[in-house]
């Protein structure tokens, strides 16, 4: 903590660099994010991740000294200018972003595959449950928001540290697993089976697709299984997030 | 449709007071609210909710002529002011609110009670998936966001028209139902049972509350039996409204 070196401006090159990692293309070309709040700073220290800086105001709380050699004391208004939500987090930390390969989760046994998801607090909300019902790895196919966009990071709440999340091709997927079986969350679809009937116990991907669009055909080709949460016929859909955390909670029963 | 009505003024005195609709006071002083896209619209109208007017532009599509003697033409910078969306939706309508008391609902079997609720995508998120699972009815107790918030309305997707919502006190939802069981969700509680083992056979009130603070003690107090959904040590919670519709999905099985 060095009190000598308060930052009151905005336009300080050092704030002026951490408020780019608002946008990905900061974020990948540094390989830096953001992290808002005490939990999740607490929660990546907690499982190493490696953190750049802390930025918290005058009212530095005691609850920082974990990592007190990494605070930076600057003014509110600098703080609310790092900072990407609403109300004003107790500090902003700069922190560097894990890179795993399909190599490193190969042995996984239980994976989440999502395609296409690009809303930013169902993403969030599907690693956090993943990591409550114990899988151990996610994969993230096609279009997909940033997993390091900070309303991502936010929702997982600090669930993004403890597994890997890896983003490959659908292909590149269906060979590493290639013992594994695909099951394919589905809506509307022929040969349906229910959720419960399934067989967790060998190793599997579980394929998750958008919530308007579902999952792409050339992922449906390569399920050995579809599945649908039966529901009542009041309703069409559940939430992405809902759907998703529904089934991750059945496979780990 | 009154095509020789294109209101083009965000001053205009109709526009004016829809504007206000974005706000709780005005919605609860007029018993109106607003339905942005064609979804909830169209929902809206097939569940029996009147609707007042619906604002579209002058590439109004053919799709709303379900009720196209409610349609207004206004330029897309009117449509921009009234919605609350990032992206302009196809329309906005204004549609008057359902009220619901306590007697209307007594005889519901399968009744989510939701306490201190303060995040409408949660809320919205938990009333579509009761209905998906066939709840009869919601009870919001304590000091909840407003059911007809946008953002609720919207995380819905057109399950807030298909069952009813009442806001009562615990000490009434208590007299009113004292012939169901009261299951508290809770989290770290002794003498919690695994949800799977609940008897969801006869008529049940399943207790929600907040994410940060949980249920109150007095909604504690008078539960009959206290559950948790069991995860990985590694992970302390779940999104709330991820937790809550997989209690729902349990009961519903």
């Amino acid at each position: 903590m060095h009190e000598s070196e308060i930052i009151t401006s905005t336009s300080n090159t050092k704030i002026k660099e951490t408020v780019k990692l608002q946008q990905k293309k900061y974020r990948n070309q540094t390989g830096l994010f953001l992290l808002e709040g005490y939990k999740p700073i607490k929660e990546a220290f907690e499982s190493g991740i490696e953190l750049h800086c802390v930025y918290t105001t005058e009212k530095y709380p005691e609850k920082f000294d974990f990592c007190k050699d990494k605070v930076v004391i600057v003014s509110q208004q600098v703080l609310e200018k790092i900072s990407t939500t609403d109300s004003m987090p107790e500090a902003v930390a700069v922190a560097k972003q894990q890179k795993y390969n399909i190599e490193s989760i190969k042995q996984a046994k239980r994976v989440a595959l999502i395609e296409n998801i690009k809303d930013a607090g169902n993403l969030g909300t599907l690693i956090r449950s993943a990591c409550a019902f114990s899988y151990d790895a996610i994969i993230l196919c096609g279009d997909t928001v940033d997993i390091y966009n900070p309303k991502v990071v936010r929702s997982t709440v600090g669930a993004l540290f403890k597994l890997p999340v890896v983003s490959v091709s659908l292909n590149e997927a269906k060979q590493t697993f290639s013992k594994s079986v695909f099951i394919a969350s589905v809506v509307n679809h022929k040969d349906i089976v229910n959720p419960e009937t399934v067989d967790y116990t060998k190793p599997f991907v579980l394929m998750l697709g958008s919530e308007a669009d579902g999952l792409s055909d050339e992922a449906i080709d390569v399920a050995d299984v579809k599945t649908t949460i039966p529901m009542s016929s009041k309703t069409e859909s559940l939430n992405l997030s809902t759907a998703g955390s529904i089934l991750f909670y059945i496979s780990a029963r």
